[in-house]
């Protein structure tokens, strides 16, 4: 089993994503997330850019990691400026990490139209700043951006700049698909001549603006590169990076490369919800592997047959990375699908139980109002109790009342007013918010956390509406998705109605009552 | 230049996405548009399956098409079945079409395991069904599903369900790459022997559960595959298919190939837009060429860079194929795309004329905002007459008020106050409604009839809501497009706000405005 280095560059690279800013926090979870699932480098910021980043270096120091080494990163000295005065140089240097990475050109236009100096002296600035971190006793890994452009306009000088690299003691030579459009077979070839030529461990950094950011890398890897460089879920610049929760799992579950150990496969996809989450980006639910939608199969004949036999289906067991298989809950599924959920609530049930067709009758009933499961599980679940018996309501709404004023008194246009009883008491209240849905949300949790405190633990994290048999227009029925979380799981409710209002009520009612019940049974 | 033939299945394998339905009316959009687009085949539907598609064949028989032909989709007769008797079949044939795509098995297990039958059986089924079309006259595409892993398995039998297709007289034998799992070496090598063994179109389908559906396909068709299988968006089951806005661009910007007439390449990000819109997806922001990200710079060097010269960080001028770059902070975007709209108001304009300027800079703002005018013309031609002073309110709004009861007092749950002012007068009025957008909409065309009678003509016929910036849950923005008619014209008005009553009243008052500025200029 061939090794492989995962350098992940999330915080780094992944940091130039559009909407995407780490605090010093944010970093130190993701580094211990990462350092837990077995990456043996975390690029973890650029101190000369960034004064935010040295902060972080500063408390990271204090701190130990199983597998992981933190790297900074940064450019080689500037034009006609010896390496020991170099601003950028000095930043790397007070970061104080045992390993670097190093950026240099390897393009013969930037050096002469964008950083305007000679081909020679852009080699010195590479042999320079790498010789000086080594004389310093530092790692360097040597990141040669545009290689692949580089090389496609002038094969001699990109040659020159991996070697000027080599010859001052560059630990790994990693290829950079900088502007992301390179294609896989070109990338196997030019990364088999790299290998072919240097006696080192070969690095690649690929981009996605192709949509080829995964294929290439997997290509440098079958051409010869060990070091890999991606960040969590694609993150970063433009497209962004390639993404490693495709990557490692290609390289390890079907190509035979070990890229972390066996063990942690498994918690790829909690690693990739977490970090959409710390990120503040909606994790994308079609991502290979580690997505939502990832093993969810809706057409009738897909589903019968993943029944029969998974592999039918999907190209690998979903267990495996800790993500699971989805029978989308819809008309078109049959009983049997609808069954493994009622079994997991009560599994003496089986086909032909008398409950079983009960369900199955609600949910055709429920479908027609233009109810959808496939997405809300747990509204599913709740719809399951409630024909079992097996749920009792936490609360019930006396009245609620909400008022939207135009023009706004303050900004926040609306106010809900909310009465509940729980058990043999009533408690009233109102709340504000930007819209009358969030007003009543917002009423909703104030008058329930005196009963439920842990109601303060979830928050909702997703919110989507979608207008049904939309040429009725605004009488028309809608459907709302919300998607909450309290820290430990993550689960979505529905709710419809030709009233939006009314439709967000519901999938509110259901998210919480899913969360008493969760908390109540564990 | 060689050339590729593009088929298009977004209205059936990407159907089978989550939370994907289109209605009839959606369907019709999205033809006119990919024949617009220059697609040469668009599968649109699986008539056996689902009886809404045969209504949509129905409709669509009357249209003619400059570029397209419509393509029904099924599967081979059933096991021990004759032809003619088979239900599918018949479904298939009814929608008339005059090409059609039959799917077979190719995967030696599938046969034995999940539909259960002989080897022998499967070819005959496969024989049979294509010979029965071909005897019909009609085209025929073969899908020989699960290729890839069935070759894997057991590569004399794929060949033979190949064979079994090519002696029946298919047209087009296409290679499914079904799980998605697959690499693009092997995908390259399988592909190749297929080529040099049929000397007939060999086409390519692939799926992107390993993320490599892009990948995969480019691969295809390097080793000699002149059919292309994808959706617009990579829209499709798990984690989609082939993603048509990635492969189009890739094939005929950057390999040489021709897959649409070149005129059409900039009208890719547009479609893409405009699929997301009508599917009520929200559109990815890093898909690789249409995303609003693929050309944005945040790094500060990079910025530096692509001012310098934009080829040194983005891999193809975004112009080229209809998208903008968006540096941060100083947006800079395509000034003559916009000035063709903005000529239909006046004529007299240039791109250099300080009003253009004043209309970008005013577009920017709002799209900041949220607003997106790529499906909301009207409210854009609204937009450009605010800036030319070409526009006089209709009304001022002096106040109303939305008030939601529950439990509802009867029905409907909703009423709005109102109270405009036209000219010197003022008037007040209250009416109910199925939710509070629906009782707005009720009073604002109740108390402007007085004044504008001609609003009676005109209806709402659609009205969708688009959550943006989700993660924020109930606060979240909303995006409301609403689509209006008098029996003479269609127009789409939009409206953005945290709150859905307010974006609403945007959208509404947009399609009020705009219908009474026509009438007064015809």
């Amino acid at each position: 089993m061939k090794k492989i280095t995962i350098f992940d560059s999330t915080l780094r690279d992944g940091a130039q994503g559009q909407g995407i800013s780490f605090t010093v926090e944010d970093k130190l979870k993701i580094v211990e997330r990462l350092d837990r699932l077995g990456v043996k480098y975390i690029e973890a910021g650029n101190p000369g850019s960034n004064p935010k980043d040295l902060e972080f270096f500063e408390r990271i120091k204090r701190i130990k990691f199983k597998n992981a080494k933190i790297i900074a990163f940064g450019s080689t000295r500037r034009v006609n400026c010896s390496v020991g005065e170099d601003a950028n140089v000095k930043s790397i240097l007070k970061a104080d990490t045992s390993a670097v990475t190093i950026f240099g050109k390897s393009w013969d236009f930037h050096v002469t139209d964008i950083i305007k100096t000679t081909l020679d002296e852009n080699l010195k600035m590479i042999y320079d700043t790498i010789f000086f971190f080594k004389n310093k006793g530092k790692e360097v890994v040597f990141d040669a951006e545009h290689f692949f452009d580089g090389y496609k306009a002038n094969p001699e000088y990109a040659m020159m700049t991996l070697k000027a690299a080599f010859d001052a003691g560059a630990d790994c030579l990693c290829l950079c698909e900088t502007n992301g459009g390179a294609f896989p077979q070109e990338v196997f070839d030019l990364t088999a001549a790299v290998v072919k030529q240097f006696k080192t461990t070969i690095g690649i950094h690929c981009h996605n603006d192709g949509g080829m950011g995964v294929a290439n890398t997997i290509m440098a890897v079958q051409a010869g590169a060990t070091h890999v460089q991606g960040t969590i879920n694609g993150f970063g610049e433009r497209c962004g990076n390639a993404n490693l929760c495709t990557i490692i799992p290609n390289l390890q579950l079907k190509l035979g490369y070990k890229c972390i150990p066996d063990e942690n496969i498994k918690n790829i996809t909690s690693l990739s919800i977490y970090a959409s989450e710390i990120a503040n980006q909606v994790h994308d639910e079609t991502a290979p592997y580690v997505g939502s939608t990832a093993f969810a199969h809706k057409g009738g004949m897909h589903i019968d047959a993943v029944n029969k036999n998974s592999s039918s289906y999907e190209h690998i067991e979903p267990e495996t990375i800790g993500n699971y298989r989805r029978i989308l809950m819809s008309e078109v599924s049959g009983r049997s699908t609808i069954l493994s959920r009622i079994n997991e609530i009560d599994s003496s049930l089986s086909k032909d139980s008398p409950e079983t067709k009960l369900i199955i009758d609600r949910l055709k009933e429920l479908e027609f109002e233009g109810y959808q499961y496939e997405s809300a599980e747990s509204s599913f679940e709740l719809v399951i109790r409630k024909v079992l018996g097996k749920y009792e309501p936490f609360f019930d709404l006396r009245e609620f009342k909400v008022i939207v004023n135009e023009p706004s008194i303050n900004n926040e246009n609306s106010s809900a007013m909310i009465k509940v009883r729980v058990g043999d008491q009533e408690e009233i209240t109102a709340a504000e918010g930007d819209g009358p849905v969030n007003a009543l949300d917002n009423a909703l949790r104030k008058v329930l956390i005196r009963f439920y405190p842990k109601i303060k633990e979830m928050k909702l994290t997703d919110y989507k509406v979608r207008v049904l048999d939309s040429a009725t227009a605004t009488a028309a029925k809608v459907r709302v998705l919300i998607e909450s979380t309290d820290g430990k799981g993550i689960w979505t409710t529905i709710g419809v109605s030709t009233d939006i209002i009314d439709a967000s009520w519901r999938a509110l009612v259901d998210s919480i009552e899913y969360k008493l019940i969760k908390d109540k049974e564990n």
